[in-house]
């Protein structure tokens, strides 16, 4: 279908936005009761979900439960089991490094391990950026014959490295057990194609080891997401948009960048985000705003906090409706429920705004009330088409 | 799909129609008003809603907006995207012309030139039919060395062209500008494979242009929609259906002769079409009933025309049920919203009515109500199965 929407899309001036709120969707705390969502006082959204068409969408198929990736790619417009994109790849481009078509990127965690080897700790203690940076400029020594390493930070005890040489492939299976009490496991290629890799990150880890000895609680390094980069059409050439995303969280400056957006560096908040939207506003025509924090505190199980972090996002509403959108998209990119403190499969909801459509009658934000608007279910790739075409960007199919 | 649809697909007495409102779906005029539909008395289909599944369509996609040919195929159960049709195709078998594989049709307005050539009316003044038919038999003495040329009139300042002879194709741009002030497009190839019909174009325009010389408004010729015969399987062959159409205008006829339909001709009017059905009601168990003022109206921008348009369909509509139709589908090709005055991307709202469905407790035959409806938002393609299924024309799958 995309191919069809890039011989209809033509460029205008409309402004197109989609907040998005990292795991927005959620469930009851108990039975009978009511989500995070419609827990929230949320006057600002339910004011625009009324004068608004409304529904949930599943952003890979119904019952799948989206990755931050995948997930961000569906609202792009992306079928997201067409364009699988590994972490090392997100964690990559969301530092803005420079990777080259070829080169493996790899996503680190910095982690704590015991005498034997074995992890004690997953998150070397969560670790402070800072730190991570400095480890980041010791590993900096490792060197690998026919290989260029390249070790960044990216957040917390959160980094990467990018292998680039003649014979690499990303076909190379993690080395972080997602367990603690046990060892990480040997660098293992998936293919003959990975043996190469998994020879040079075994080179790797046992230079990075040695390196870090003494350096407790970051004693260890587990690798997962071997990645090459994808390739993928941007939204201009796709759509005629030229996009920007205002995103706090490096990984998804990283899908925004995969798909062709600009982005705006170090924002610390949703003022920020704000005040950065006014500046570019004249020179897009497509902005991601993205709030991390409603993921966050669904992922930490914390349902009141969840709610607070979609009361901010309401606050933050006004302002952003100040700059006169032409469409405004409200969703998430997958659920986070806290009582399952993990993302999860459920539906989210999404309300599109725009000059001309139909209101559906939903005067409530929230799971429940979208499912009874105007939209039901649909796949999550299917709202930039509507966002494009309440922004007059589609021209009509045939004669 | 369809093949599966093709192999269950078992012949009996009950006849199905569709009755198509042309851009029927609608928006609110004002905010929080009602649409056209939602506006218009309409007793009739409100009683039958009542006893009806509703919903609501796409007939090509979220987001797209049909054009009046792919509309109508989504209708009649084929995908718009797996077959394309070109303008001069559907201007072609419209008026019944004997099309023949290879030939290239092209869709011709006669229009008003000044002095320099530049277009100043697109439409010749809407230059009535016998004019257009007067002016088609003085270019039919346009003389193409090893090319024969059929120009025929369509409606008011409409006229199509087929060119006949070996070596043409399609692969040619239009010249019609789309714009006044400035001069047509000279013939363009759009591949290697159009040269020649590019300059059997340019010289078809050429002797045009002169013999139109001094019979301003109509002294012009743009040409668009260069098209060949595409290959679709009739609805006999997939569905078992005997299908009859019964429209006004031309167009309609075109698409509905494409899927193998038989075409009553020469009907003025629903009275007309209401009087034809009769007649036509043993021999065929697929009746398609086009009605197409409600887009007109909705193209002119008249709100309250286009709420009229729907009220005579509504008054129309007992005089078809009295035929008793096993199955009955109400809906539209696409949505015309007199505030947009153009196709837009809305979805469409439709009824289906039959002896053995779930009424779903809509009473009022509208937008917003249909999206309450059993049905939700469903691909325009699924409507003839959802027909065939009620009409106990579709064998079961599987043991």
């Amino acid at each position: 279908m995309n191919q069809v929407i890039k011989e209809l899309a033509q460029k205008n001036d409309r402004k197109i936005v989609f907040l998005i709120m990292d795991g927005l969707g959620g469930l009851p705390r108990e039975k009978g009761g009511r989500t995070e969502l419609e827990t929230a006082r949320t006057p600002n959204l339910d004011a625009v979900a009324a004068e608004s068409e409304c529904g949930l969408h599943t952003p890979i198929g119904m019952g799948i439960t989206p990755g931050s990736a995948p997930g961000h790619l569906a609202l792009f417009g992306y079928e997201p089991t067409q364009y699988p994109i590994g972490r090392g790849v997100v964690a990559a481009m969301g530092i803005g490094f420079p990777l080259q078509a070829a080169d493996v990127a790899v996503r680190v965690n910095f982690a704590t391990q015991d005498a034997e080897g074995r992890i004690t700790d997953r998150r070397a203690g969560r670790i402070p950026t800072e730190k991570c940076a400095e480890l980041c400029e010791v590993l900096s020594a490792v060197k690998i014959s026919g290989v260029e390493v390249f070790m960044r930070p990216v957040k917390d005890y959160r980094a990467m490295v990018v292998f680039r040489g003649k014979g690499l492939s990303d076909h190379v299976e993690d080395t972080d057990p997602q367990a603690t009490g046990v060892k990480p496991h040997a660098p293992k290629a998936s293919s003959e194609q990975g043996k190469r890799t998994a020879e040079v990150t075994a080179e790797f880890v046992r230079q990075a080891l040695g390196l870090l000895e003494g350096r407790h609680p970051a004693n260890a390094v587990l690798m997962r997401g071997f990645a090459e980069l994808p390739t993928i059409p941007g939204m201009g050439e796709l759509f005629g948009l030229r996009g920007v995303a205002l995103a706090v969280y490096p990984d998804y400056k990283g899908v925004a960048r995969l798909v062709g957006m600009d982005v705006v560096e170090d924002l610390a908040d949703l003022d920020a985000q704000g005040r950065a939207l006014k500046k570019v506003w004249a020179d897009h025509d497509f902005f991601f705003v993205h709030h991390k924090y409603t993921d966050s505190r669904g992922e930490d199980g914390d349902f009141d906090a969840k709610v607070k972090e979609i009361e901010k996002v309401d606050a933050f509403l006004p302002s952003l409706l100040e700059l006169g959108p032409d469409v405004l998209v409200v969703t998430g990119d997958h659920s986070t429920p806290a009582v399952m403190m993990a993302h999860s499969s459920h539906p989210i909801p999404f309300l599109i705004h725009a000059a001309n459509l139909r209101p559906d009658g939903t005067t409530e934000f929230g799971e429940r009330a979208c499912a009874r608007g105007a939209w039901g279910v649909v796949p999550g790739t299917t709202l930039i088409r509507l966002a494009l075409a309440y922004a007059d960007k589609l021209a009509k199919f045939g004669a």
